[in-house]
C-alpha cells in the first residue's frame, strides 16, 4: 500500500530545498540548506540528510514517505546520477546520487533533471492536468526543457533527451553558449541571454537608453525588466528581440512533438506582455500551417516558491531505486 | 487468437501497393494498381478492393488477415483520416480513409502517414529492431520523419507529430518551401532540394561542371548523383552542401529524443558517401558534448521494393478500427 507523503528535493545551484509532499500535492512543511556550504559532496549529503530528519521529526512524517524525487542539475533518471554539474560546488564529475540519498536515508530515490521535475510537477499538479503532450521551458539561467509525450517524460536512450535550450536559432555568427557551441536558444531567451542582448543593443545602437546609466557589464535581465516597464523604448525592444526568438523556436518544437501546450516557467516567464506578446506573434507567425492554432502558450500554474519541491516529489511517487538491491530496479531502465 | 497475416496498404502519389505479411515480416504476396487512375475516391476505391480480394483468393488468404494497415500521406492515426492530400488526385479535403476501407473489407483498419508506417517496419522488421527511441527520416521528394519514444510512435495531440522535414535551417533568405514557409530543411534535403541546389549553384558560380550540359530547369536529384560519381566537382559540392544541412538538422533533432540512431530510408539515402560523409561529419562537429557518440546514423535495412508494404503491414497488427462499430476504438486516440 502506498504511503501517504513522497520527500520531493530541488538541489539548485545556491539553495537546496526539500519538502514533505501529500498525494494531492500540499506541500506539508518545507526547509533548505545551502548548496554551495560544502565543498565536499559527503559533507553536503549529511547536511542535507540531517536536515530531512529534522523536518520528518518536526511533522512526525517518519515511517509514511513512499519514496524520495529529486530534481537537480544534469542528473540522469536511468543512471541516478548527477553528471559534470557545472553550477555545483563539489568538483567530482559523476556523483552516485540516487545511491547515496537512498543508502543515507532508507528509502527507495529516483532522480531527474530540474526541468523534467519542473513538467512533472506540471502534469501532477499544474497548467498540465490531463494533458499526455506538452512540453514545459523553464527560463531561468539557462534555458530548460522536459518534454512529455503519450503521458511519459521523453529521456531518450542515454537519459539526456530534452535539451531544447541548445537548439541552434543562429547558425551564422551566433553568440557563444556554455555548451560550447554558438547560436544556441538559451544564448539568447535566457537571463542571462537578455543581458547578453542588452549589451550588445548598447554596443551597437544609439538610441537613448535609460540602461545607459548603468554599468554595462553589470546590467541583468532585472534591469532590463525595470527600465522596459518604466517605458524604456530600448529595453522594450530586447524583450521583442528575446520574445520573437523564443516564438520562432517553440514553431519548431511543435514539429516534433505537435503538443497541446507549451508550458514556460522561471522568472523571466514572468516578464508579461513584454515577453509574451512578441512571442505568441512570432510563435502565430512561424508555425507550419497544420499546426496552426492548436498549441496552447501557457505559463506554470505551481507557485514558484512550492513548484521544484513539488516538481521533484512527483518522481518520488514511482520511485524505485534502493541503495540495498544489487542493481536499478527502475522500470524505465530496462 | 490472432490470425497468421496481416494486409499492407502503401497509397503513394503514383502507386497504390498492397501485400499480405505474415508475422515474421515475409511479404507472401503483394499487387498494386495506379493511384491517379481514377478521379473520385470511391472509383478508387473500388478498383483497390477488386484488386486486394483477388489477391486474397490467389493466396487462399481470405479469412487470415488479422487487420490491414494503410499507410498514406497526411494520413491521421486518431482519425482515420487523409487530411488535404497534396499529391492525391481526388480533390476532396477529408477522406475517411480507415471507415471506407473496413466497411469495403469487413475488416479492422488503422492508418498512419508514410513516413510513419516506414518508422514502424523499421522497428518492426528492419534496422530498429529492438530500439526503444530513434528517428525514421524518408529522403524522397519531399523529407518526410517518423519518430519512436519509449517504443511508441510519436503521434503528438493531433496525430500530426513528426514533420522535421519542415524544420526551419535557414531563417534568412531562405528557400520557398510547399508548406507556405520558407528556409524549411526539406527544401534543401529532398530530392527536389537537390536539384534546386544544382540550379542556384550553376547560376551563381563560374566552375565548369557536366551539369552544364543539360536544360537547366530539367535538371534531377539522379543528374546530379551521376555526374557526381562521374567525378563532377560541382555535382560534388551539390552532396557535400546537401549532407552538412542534413547532419545539422539531425544535431537539433538529437537535442529533443536523445535517439539511439537515425535511420535513413528513400532514394537519395543511398548516395553512399557522397551524402554520408558529409552528413556524418557535419553531425559529429553540430552534435552537443553530452550526446558526441551516442547516436548512430543508419540505413534502412528493408528491401525497398517491400519496404512500404511492410511498413503499413506492422500497424495492421493492431488495428482496431471497424466501420460496424459506433465509433474509433482506437487506444491511442483516448
Amino acid at each position: 500500500m502506498l504511503k501517504p507523503y513522497v520527500l520531493g528535493i530541488d538541489i539548485g545551484g545556491t539553495n537546496t530545498v526539500f519538502g514533505i509532499v501529500d498525494a494531492r500535492g500540499q506541500v506539508i512543511a518545507s526547509d533548505s540548506i545551502k548548496t554551495k556550504k560544502h565543498s565536499k559532496f559527503d559533507d553536503y549529503l549529511e547536511d542535507l540528510c540531517h536536515g530531512i530528519q529534522h523536518l520528518l521529526e518536526k511533522n512526525e512524517a517518519e515511517g509514511k514517505i513512499q519514496g524520495i524525487g529529486i530534481g537537480a542539475p544534469n542528473a540522469n533518471y536511468y543512471t541516478g546520477e548527477i553528471l559534470n554539474p557545472p553550477n555545483l560546488p563539489w568538483g567530482e564529475p559523476v556523483i552516485p546520487l540516487a545511491e547515496k540519498v537512498s543508502k543515507a536515508l532508507g528509502l527507495p530515490v529516483a532522480v531527474t533533471n530540474d526541468a523534467n521535475a519542473a513538467a512533472l510537477g506540471e502534469m501532477t499538479y499544474g497548467a498540465a492536468r490531463g494533458m499526455k503532450d506538452f512540453i514545459m521551458i523553464t527560463l531561468g539561467t539557462g534555458v530548460g526543457s522536459g518534454i512529455v509525450v503519450n503521458g511519459q517524460l521523453v529521456y531518450g536512450h542515454d537519459g539526456f533527451a530534452g535539451e531544447l535550450g541548445h537548439l541552434i536559432m543562429k547558425r551564422n555568427n551566433g553568440r557563444m553558449c556554455g555548451c560550447g557551441r554558438t547560436g544556441c536558444l538559451e544564448a539568447y531567451c535566457s537571463a542571462t541571454g537578455v543581458a547578453r542582448t542588452a549589451r550588445e543593443f548598447l554596443e551597437v545602437r544609439t538610441e537613448p537608453s535609460t540602461l545607459r546609466d548603468l554599468q554595462i557589464e553589470d546590467i541583468t535581465s532585472k534591469d532590463v525588466y525595470d527600465a522596459a516597464v518604466a517605458g524604456d523604448k530600448l529595453a522594450q525592444e530586447i524583450f521583442t528581440y528575446t520574445g520573437t526568438i523564443l516564438g520562432e523556436a517553440f514553431a519548431d518544437m511543435v514539429t516534433f512533438t505537435s503538443p497541446q501546450a507549451i508550458i514556460l516557467f522561471g522568472g523571466l516567464a514572468k516578464s508579461g506582455e513584454l515577453l509574451m506578446k512578441p512571442l505568441q506573434e512570432a510563435f502565430d507567425k512561424s508555425l507550419m500551417p497544420v499546426f496552426k492554432g492548436k498549441t496552447k502558450i501557457l505559463l506554470s500554474e505551481l507557485k514558484e516558491s512550492d513548484a521544484a519541491v513539488l516538481g521533484a516529489s512527483a518522481l518520488g511517487w514511482e520511485a524505485k531505486y534502493r541503495s540495498d538491491n544489487a542493481g536499478m530496479e527502475n522500470t524505465a531502465s530496462e
